[in-house]
Protein backbone atom coordinates (compact mmCIF):
# COMPACT_ATOMS: atom_id res chain seq x y z
CA UNK A 1 0.00 0.00 0.00
CA UNK A 2 1.14 3.20 -0.84
CA UNK A 3 1.38 5.69 1.23
CA UNK A 4 0.71 9.51 0.00
CA UNK A 5 2.97 11.89 2.44
CA UNK A 6 1.99 15.74 2.22
CA UNK A 7 5.26 17.57 3.28
CA UNK A 8 4.39 20.29 6.16
CA UNK A 9 4.98 24.12 4.56
CA UNK A 10 8.32 24.21 6.54
CA UNK A 11 9.94 20.77 5.43
CA UNK A 12 9.15 21.89 1.83
CA UNK A 13 10.12 25.03 2.51
CA UNK A 14 13.58 23.81 4.01
CA UNK A 15 14.18 21.59 1.17
CA UNK A 16 13.86 24.68 -0.90
CA UNK A 17 16.19 26.52 1.07
CA UNK A 18 19.03 23.98 0.64
CA UNK A 19 18.25 23.93 -3.07
CA UNK A 20 19.01 27.31 -3.05
CA UNK A 21 22.24 27.35 -1.23
CA UNK A 22 23.73 24.44 -3.10
CA UNK A 23 23.42 26.60 -6.73
CA UNK A 24 24.84 29.65 -4.38
CA UNK A 25 27.88 27.58 -3.08
CA UNK A 26 28.21 25.89 -6.38
CA UNK A 27 28.90 29.77 -7.86
CA UNK A 28 30.92 30.56 -5.10
CA UNK A 29 28.43 33.27 -3.45
CA UNK A 30 27.99 34.20 0.02
CA UNK A 31 24.52 34.95 0.85
CA UNK A 32 22.92 37.57 4.03
CA UNK A 33 19.41 37.26 5.14
CA UNK A 34 19.20 40.92 6.56
CA UNK A 35 16.43 41.33 8.57
CA UNK A 36 14.48 44.01 11.25
CA UNK A 37 11.67 45.72 12.24
CA UNK A 38 10.42 48.28 9.02
CA UNK A 39 12.23 50.92 8.95
CA UNK A 40 14.99 50.12 10.96
CA UNK A 41 18.12 50.86 7.90
CA UNK A 42 17.91 47.93 6.05
CA UNK A 43 17.89 49.45 3.03
CA UNK A 44 19.93 52.82 4.15
CA UNK A 45 22.64 50.07 5.25
CA UNK A 46 22.76 48.20 1.75
CA UNK A 47 23.46 52.11 -0.05
CA UNK A 48 25.98 52.34 2.59
CA UNK A 49 27.49 48.96 1.22
CA UNK A 50 27.26 48.35 -1.93
CA UNK A 51 29.55 50.73 -3.41
CA UNK A 52 32.27 50.03 -1.23
CA UNK A 53 31.88 46.35 -1.97
CA UNK A 54 31.54 46.90 -5.41
CA UNK A 55 35.36 48.56 -5.28
CA UNK A 56 36.45 45.39 -4.86
CA UNK A 57 34.03 42.48 -5.74
CA UNK A 58 30.82 42.38 -6.90
CA UNK A 59 27.16 42.11 -5.40
CA UNK A 60 22.99 41.63 -5.94
CA UNK A 61 20.85 42.65 -4.11
CA UNK A 62 16.89 40.79 -3.33
CA UNK A 63 15.03 42.85 -1.81
CA UNK A 64 11.74 41.84 -0.57
CA UNK A 65 7.81 44.37 0.51
CA UNK A 66 4.20 43.67 0.40
CA UNK A 67 4.00 46.55 -1.81
CA UNK A 68 5.93 48.85 -3.97
CA UNK A 69 9.41 48.94 -5.40
CA UNK A 70 10.89 51.65 -3.25
CA UNK A 71 13.32 50.07 -1.74
CA UNK A 72 14.48 48.71 -5.46
CA UNK A 73 14.70 52.04 -6.34
CA UNK A 74 16.76 53.21 -3.75
CA UNK A 75 19.54 50.70 -4.93
CA UNK A 76 18.80 50.73 -8.71
CA UNK A 77 21.61 53.08 -9.27
CA UNK A 78 24.81 52.00 -7.45
CA UNK A 79 25.85 49.37 -9.97
CA UNK A 80 24.67 46.00 -8.64
CA UNK A 81 21.39 44.21 -10.03
CA UNK A 82 18.62 44.43 -7.72
CA UNK A 83 15.34 42.27 -7.56
CA UNK A 84 12.39 43.37 -5.91
CA UNK A 85 10.27 40.70 -4.74
CA UNK A 86 6.80 41.88 -3.46
CA UNK A 87 5.28 39.18 -1.13
CA UNK A 88 1.57 40.79 -1.36
CA UNK A 89 0.45 39.68 2.09
CA UNK A 90 3.34 37.55 2.77
CA UNK A 91 4.96 38.43 5.55
CA UNK A 92 8.55 37.18 4.68
CA UNK A 93 10.39 36.24 2.04
CA UNK A 94 9.99 32.72 1.37
CA UNK A 95 13.04 30.62 -0.60
CA UNK A 96 11.00 29.80 -3.32
CA UNK A 97 10.64 33.21 -4.26
CA UNK A 98 14.43 33.65 -3.21
CA UNK A 99 14.73 31.24 -5.88
CA UNK A 100 12.77 32.79 -8.38
CA UNK A 101 14.88 35.92 -7.47
CA UNK A 102 18.12 34.38 -8.00
CA UNK A 103 16.91 33.48 -11.46
CA UNK A 104 16.56 37.05 -12.88
CA UNK A 105 21.17 36.62 -11.98
CA UNK A 106 24.33 35.82 -12.81
CA UNK A 107 25.80 34.03 -9.78
CA UNK A 108 28.64 33.30 -11.53
CA UNK A 109 29.19 37.29 -11.76
CA UNK A 110 29.17 38.20 -7.87
CA UNK A 111 30.51 37.76 -4.76
CA UNK A 112 28.29 38.53 -2.15
CA UNK A 113 24.08 37.86 -2.33
CA UNK A 114 22.38 40.34 -0.19
CA UNK A 115 19.08 39.87 0.64
CA UNK A 116 16.82 42.20 2.58
CA UNK A 117 13.50 40.58 4.20
CA UNK A 118 10.73 41.99 4.69
CA UNK A 119 10.45 43.92 7.95
CA UNK A 120 9.27 42.44 10.41
CA UNK A 121 10.77 40.74 13.78
CA UNK A 122 8.66 37.58 13.83
CA UNK A 123 7.70 35.64 10.76
CA UNK A 124 10.89 35.87 8.86
CA UNK A 125 12.87 33.96 11.39
CA UNK A 126 11.30 30.84 10.86
CA UNK A 127 12.42 30.49 7.16
CA UNK A 128 15.49 29.65 6.01
CA UNK A 129 15.82 31.59 2.56
CA UNK A 130 19.65 29.50 1.52
CA UNK A 131 21.55 32.24 3.14
CA UNK A 132 24.77 31.68 4.61
CA UNK A 133 24.62 34.16 7.31
CA UNK A 134 22.33 36.50 8.90
CA UNK A 135 22.29 39.93 9.93
CA UNK A 136 19.80 41.66 12.09
CA UNK A 137 19.55 45.15 12.54
CA UNK A 138 17.86 46.97 15.73
CA UNK A 139 17.61 51.00 15.26
CA UNK A 140 17.62 53.06 18.25
CA UNK A 141 14.50 54.47 18.56
CA UNK A 142 12.82 51.08 18.59
CA UNK A 143 13.92 50.72 22.22
CA UNK A 144 16.04 49.12 24.96
CA UNK A 145 13.47 46.08 25.58
CA UNK A 146 13.71 44.37 21.77
CA UNK A 147 16.43 41.87 22.33
CA UNK A 148 14.77 40.28 24.90
CA UNK A 149 11.15 40.95 23.40
CA UNK A 150 12.45 38.75 20.05
CA UNK A 151 15.09 36.94 21.11
CA UNK A 152 14.90 34.10 18.03
CA UNK A 153 15.52 36.72 15.79
CA UNK A 154 18.56 37.91 17.85
CA UNK A 155 19.38 34.33 18.67
CA UNK A 156 19.63 33.46 14.73
CA UNK A 157 21.91 36.69 13.98
CA UNK A 158 25.85 36.02 12.72
CA UNK A 159 26.03 39.78 13.03
CA UNK A 160 24.10 42.31 14.42
CA UNK A 161 23.79 46.50 13.60
CA UNK A 162 22.53 48.52 16.29
CA UNK A 163 21.49 51.88 13.96
CA UNK A 164 20.54 55.32 14.39
CA UNK A 165 23.29 55.77 17.07
CA UNK A 166 22.70 59.67 16.43
CA UNK A 167 19.67 59.39 17.75
CA UNK A 168 20.92 57.80 21.55
CA UNK A 169 22.01 60.96 23.09
CA UNK A 170 18.69 62.81 22.38
CA UNK A 171 16.65 59.44 23.29
CA UNK A 172 19.10 58.76 26.74
CA UNK A 173 19.92 55.02 25.20
CA UNK A 174 21.18 52.53 27.10
CA UNK A 175 23.02 50.28 24.74
CA UNK A 176 24.54 48.40 28.10
CA UNK A 177 20.47 46.50 28.04
CA UNK A 178 21.11 45.48 24.59
CA UNK A 179 24.50 44.18 25.74
CA UNK A 180 23.04 42.46 28.82
CA UNK A 181 20.52 40.71 26.81
CA UNK A 182 22.90 39.65 24.13
CA UNK A 183 24.95 38.15 26.44
CA UNK A 184 22.66 36.01 27.53
CA UNK A 185 21.48 34.31 24.10
CA UNK A 186 23.61 34.94 21.39
CA UNK A 187 27.80 35.73 22.17
CA UNK A 188 29.11 34.85 18.90
CA UNK A 189 27.54 37.57 16.60
CA UNK A 190 29.30 41.22 16.91
CA UNK A 191 27.32 43.83 17.56
CA UNK A 192 28.11 47.06 16.03
CA UNK A 193 26.65 50.76 16.48
CA UNK A 194 26.14 52.89 13.56
CA UNK A 195 24.50 55.99 12.16
CA UNK A 196 24.05 56.60 8.37
CA UNK A 197 23.20 60.26 9.29
CA UNK A 198 26.52 60.80 11.30
CA UNK A 199 28.44 58.36 9.25
CA UNK A 200 29.89 56.25 11.96
CA UNK A 201 30.87 52.84 12.62
CA UNK A 202 30.77 51.52 8.88
CA UNK A 203 34.38 50.73 8.82
CA UNK A 204 33.54 47.31 11.63
CA UNK A 205 30.84 46.15 9.76
CA UNK A 206 32.71 46.17 5.74
CA UNK A 207 35.61 44.98 7.58
CA UNK A 208 33.62 42.12 9.48
CA UNK A 209 31.54 41.51 5.39
CA UNK A 210 34.71 41.37 4.11
CA UNK A 211 35.76 38.67 5.86
CA UNK A 212 33.19 37.15 5.13
CA UNK A 213 33.60 36.79 0.96
CA UNK A 214 34.32 33.35 -0.08
CA UNK A 215 38.35 32.57 -1.55
CA UNK B 1 -23.69 10.89 3.09
CA UNK B 2 -22.05 13.36 5.52
CA UNK B 3 -19.51 15.66 4.57
CA UNK B 4 -17.23 16.75 7.12
CA UNK B 5 -16.42 20.23 6.97
CA UNK B 6 -13.27 21.59 8.52
CA UNK B 7 -13.40 25.40 8.75
CA UNK B 8 -10.29 27.02 7.53
CA UNK B 9 -8.26 28.70 10.20
CA UNK B 10 -9.79 32.30 9.26
CA UNK B 11 -13.60 31.15 9.29
CA UNK B 12 -13.26 29.74 12.49
CA UNK B 13 -10.91 32.94 13.46
CA UNK B 14 -14.09 35.04 12.68
CA UNK B 15 -16.70 33.59 14.60
CA UNK B 16 -14.59 33.41 17.80
CA UNK B 17 -14.08 37.24 16.98
CA UNK B 18 -17.83 37.81 16.88
CA UNK B 19 -18.17 35.85 20.01
CA UNK B 20 -15.79 37.97 21.63
CA UNK B 21 -17.35 41.24 20.40
CA UNK B 22 -21.15 40.00 21.47
CA UNK B 23 -19.56 39.94 25.08
CA UNK B 24 -18.03 43.09 24.93
CA UNK B 25 -21.19 44.55 23.01
CA UNK B 26 -23.25 43.05 26.23
CA UNK B 27 -21.16 45.03 28.81
CA UNK B 28 -21.25 48.31 27.20
CA UNK B 29 -16.79 48.14 26.36
CA UNK B 30 -15.39 49.68 23.83
CA UNK B 31 -12.79 47.30 22.34
CA UNK B 32 -9.93 49.09 20.68
CA UNK B 33 -7.02 47.32 18.72
CA UNK B 34 -3.48 49.28 18.82
CA UNK B 35 -1.28 47.96 16.30
CA UNK B 36 2.03 49.01 14.88
CA UNK B 37 5.76 47.91 13.86
CA UNK B 38 7.87 46.78 17.35
CA UNK B 39 8.89 49.90 19.41
CA UNK B 40 6.54 52.54 17.47
CA UNK B 41 4.88 53.90 21.15
CA UNK B 42 1.85 51.54 21.94
CA UNK B 43 3.08 50.87 25.53
CA UNK B 44 3.90 54.61 26.28
CA UNK B 45 0.68 55.79 24.21
CA UNK B 46 -1.45 53.45 27.11
CA UNK B 47 0.96 54.78 29.68
CA UNK B 48 -0.43 58.48 28.74
CA UNK B 49 -3.75 57.66 28.25
CA UNK B 50 -4.82 55.43 30.92
CA UNK B 51 -4.83 57.68 33.73
CA UNK B 52 -6.61 60.06 31.66
CA UNK B 53 -9.23 57.68 30.68
CA UNK B 54 -9.41 56.31 34.83
CA UNK B 55 -10.24 60.08 35.49
CA UNK B 56 -13.48 59.81 34.08
CA UNK B 57 -14.26 56.17 33.32
CA UNK B 58 -12.49 52.71 33.45
CA UNK B 59 -10.52 50.66 31.15
CA UNK B 60 -8.36 47.47 30.60
CA UNK B 61 -5.79 46.32 29.20
CA UNK B 62 -4.75 43.40 27.40
CA UNK B 63 -1.21 43.29 25.85
CA UNK B 64 0.25 40.38 23.50
CA UNK B 65 4.41 40.17 23.41
CA UNK B 66 5.90 36.86 22.00
CA UNK B 67 8.03 37.00 25.70
CA UNK B 68 8.30 38.75 28.52
CA UNK B 69 5.88 40.94 30.72
CA UNK B 70 7.67 44.10 29.91
CA UNK B 71 5.14 46.13 28.59
CA UNK B 72 2.64 44.68 31.34
CA UNK B 73 4.47 45.83 33.77
CA UNK B 74 5.12 48.98 32.57
CA UNK B 75 1.37 49.49 32.63
CA UNK B 76 0.94 47.96 36.32
CA UNK B 77 0.80 51.00 38.80
CA UNK B 78 -2.24 52.86 36.51
CA UNK B 79 -4.85 51.42 37.90
CA UNK B 80 -6.23 49.40 35.18
CA UNK B 81 -6.40 46.02 35.04
CA UNK B 82 -3.62 44.70 32.70
CA UNK B 83 -3.54 40.88 31.28
CA UNK B 84 -0.28 39.88 29.39
CA UNK B 85 -0.60 37.47 26.58
CA UNK B 86 2.88 35.63 25.88
CA UNK B 87 2.53 34.45 22.42
CA UNK B 88 5.53 32.16 22.11
CA UNK B 89 6.18 32.65 18.31
CA UNK B 90 2.96 34.01 17.51
CA UNK B 91 2.91 36.80 15.00
CA UNK B 92 -0.45 38.29 16.40
CA UNK B 93 -3.14 38.14 19.05
CA UNK B 94 -5.47 35.67 18.09
CA UNK B 95 -9.26 36.37 19.16
CA UNK B 96 -8.85 32.67 21.14
CA UNK B 97 -6.25 34.41 23.17
CA UNK B 98 -7.89 37.46 23.91
CA UNK B 99 -11.14 35.37 24.62
CA UNK B 100 -9.09 33.79 27.24
CA UNK B 101 -7.75 37.50 28.50
CA UNK B 102 -11.02 38.70 28.34
CA UNK B 103 -12.53 35.84 31.45
CA UNK B 104 -9.41 37.64 33.62
CA UNK B 105 -11.63 40.51 33.45
CA UNK B 106 -14.53 42.02 35.08
CA UNK B 107 -16.37 43.53 31.68
CA UNK B 108 -19.07 45.18 33.74
CA UNK B 109 -16.69 47.28 35.10
CA UNK B 110 -14.87 48.55 31.93
CA UNK B 111 -15.76 51.34 29.65
CA UNK B 112 -12.62 50.72 27.29
CA UNK B 113 -10.51 47.43 26.69
CA UNK B 114 -7.59 48.38 24.94
CA UNK B 115 -5.60 45.49 23.10
CA UNK B 116 -1.81 46.32 22.70
CA UNK B 117 -1.48 43.26 19.81
CA UNK B 118 1.90 42.15 18.94
CA UNK B 119 4.64 44.73 16.94
CA UNK B 120 4.11 43.46 13.52
CA UNK B 121 2.79 45.52 10.62
CA UNK B 122 1.70 43.14 8.53
CA UNK B 123 -0.06 39.63 10.34
CA UNK B 124 -1.98 41.38 12.88
CA UNK B 125 -3.95 42.74 10.06
CA UNK B 126 -5.97 40.25 9.04
CA UNK B 127 -7.08 38.66 12.27
CA UNK B 128 -10.11 40.59 13.71
CA UNK B 129 -10.32 39.57 17.37
CA UNK B 130 -13.59 41.50 18.07
CA UNK B 131 -12.53 44.83 18.32
CA UNK B 132 -14.87 47.55 17.53
CA UNK B 133 -11.88 50.12 16.24
CA UNK B 134 -8.71 49.71 15.24
CA UNK B 135 -5.60 52.26 16.03
CA UNK B 136 -2.35 52.14 13.94
CA UNK B 137 0.59 54.06 15.46
CA UNK B 138 3.78 54.95 13.30
CA UNK B 139 6.77 56.76 14.27
CA UNK B 140 8.53 59.50 12.51
CA UNK B 141 12.47 57.13 12.57
CA UNK B 142 10.64 54.21 11.12
CA UNK B 143 10.61 56.11 7.57
CA UNK B 144 8.03 58.20 5.09
CA UNK B 145 7.43 55.29 2.96
CA UNK B 146 5.52 53.16 5.61
CA UNK B 147 1.95 53.67 4.58
CA UNK B 148 2.90 52.73 1.00
CA UNK B 149 4.51 49.33 1.37
CA UNK B 150 1.63 48.42 4.00
CA UNK B 151 -1.25 50.00 2.48
CA UNK B 152 -3.52 47.20 4.06
CA UNK B 153 -2.98 48.28 7.74
CA UNK B 154 -3.27 51.37 7.10
CA UNK B 155 -6.41 50.85 5.33
CA UNK B 156 -8.16 49.31 8.41
CA UNK B 157 -7.20 51.77 10.63
CA UNK B 158 -10.04 53.81 12.36
CA UNK B 159 -7.26 56.37 13.75
CA UNK B 160 -3.40 56.73 12.69
CA UNK B 161 -1.13 58.36 15.34
CA UNK B 162 2.09 59.45 13.73
CA UNK B 163 4.50 59.26 17.16
CA UNK B 164 7.67 60.82 18.12
CA UNK B 165 7.05 63.97 16.67
CA UNK B 166 10.17 65.63 18.23
CA UNK B 167 12.34 63.74 15.99
CA UNK B 168 10.97 65.05 12.61
CA UNK B 169 13.28 68.22 12.62
CA UNK B 170 16.04 66.39 13.11
CA UNK B 171 15.21 63.70 10.73
CA UNK B 172 14.27 66.17 8.02
CA UNK B 173 10.90 64.22 8.33
CA UNK B 174 8.36 65.25 5.36
CA UNK B 175 4.35 64.53 7.34
CA UNK B 176 3.45 65.66 3.47
CA UNK B 177 4.47 62.07 1.97
CA UNK B 178 2.16 60.02 4.56
CA UNK B 179 -0.53 62.48 4.78
CA UNK B 180 -0.83 62.01 0.63
CA UNK B 181 -0.34 58.44 0.81
CA UNK B 182 -3.12 58.25 3.48
CA UNK B 183 -5.03 60.42 1.01
CA UNK B 184 -5.34 57.68 -1.62
CA UNK B 185 -5.62 54.69 0.71
CA UNK B 186 -7.81 55.83 3.61
CA UNK B 187 -9.27 59.60 4.36
CA UNK B 188 -11.70 58.62 6.73
CA UNK B 189 -8.88 58.01 9.99
CA UNK B 190 -7.81 60.94 11.51
CA UNK B 191 -4.02 61.63 11.51
CA UNK B 192 -2.71 63.20 14.82
CA UNK B 193 0.80 64.28 15.54
CA UNK B 194 2.07 62.91 18.64
CA UNK B 195 5.10 62.94 20.57
CA UNK B 196 5.60 61.42 24.18
CA UNK B 197 9.17 63.18 24.69
CA UNK B 198 7.72 66.65 24.31
CA UNK B 199 4.41 65.99 25.65
CA UNK B 200 2.44 67.03 22.32
CA UNK B 201 -0.40 65.93 20.55
CA UNK B 202 -2.18 63.73 23.11
CA UNK B 203 -5.91 66.17 23.37
CA UNK B 204 -6.41 65.61 20.06
CA UNK B 205 -6.07 61.79 20.68
CA UNK B 206 -7.73 61.96 23.84
CA UNK B 207 -11.08 63.77 22.60
CA UNK B 208 -10.87 61.39 19.89
CA UNK B 209 -11.01 58.25 22.10
CA UNK B 210 -13.64 59.92 25.04
CA UNK B 211 -16.16 60.04 21.84
CA UNK B 212 -15.79 56.47 20.79
CA UNK B 213 -16.94 56.01 24.29
CA UNK B 214 -20.55 53.83 24.60
CA UNK B 215 -23.09 55.61 26.54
Amino acid sequence: MKINVVKSVLEASDTMARENRDRLDKAGVTAINIMSAPGSGKTTLLQKTIPVVMRSGRCAVLVGDLQTTRDAERMADLGAPVVQINTGRGCHLSPAEVARGIDYLDLSAIDFLFIENVGNMICPVAFDLGEHLRVVLLSVPEGEDKVAKYPTLFQSADAILLTKMDLAAALNYDVSCIRDDLSRINTRAPLMEVSAQAGTGFQEWLTWLAGQRRV
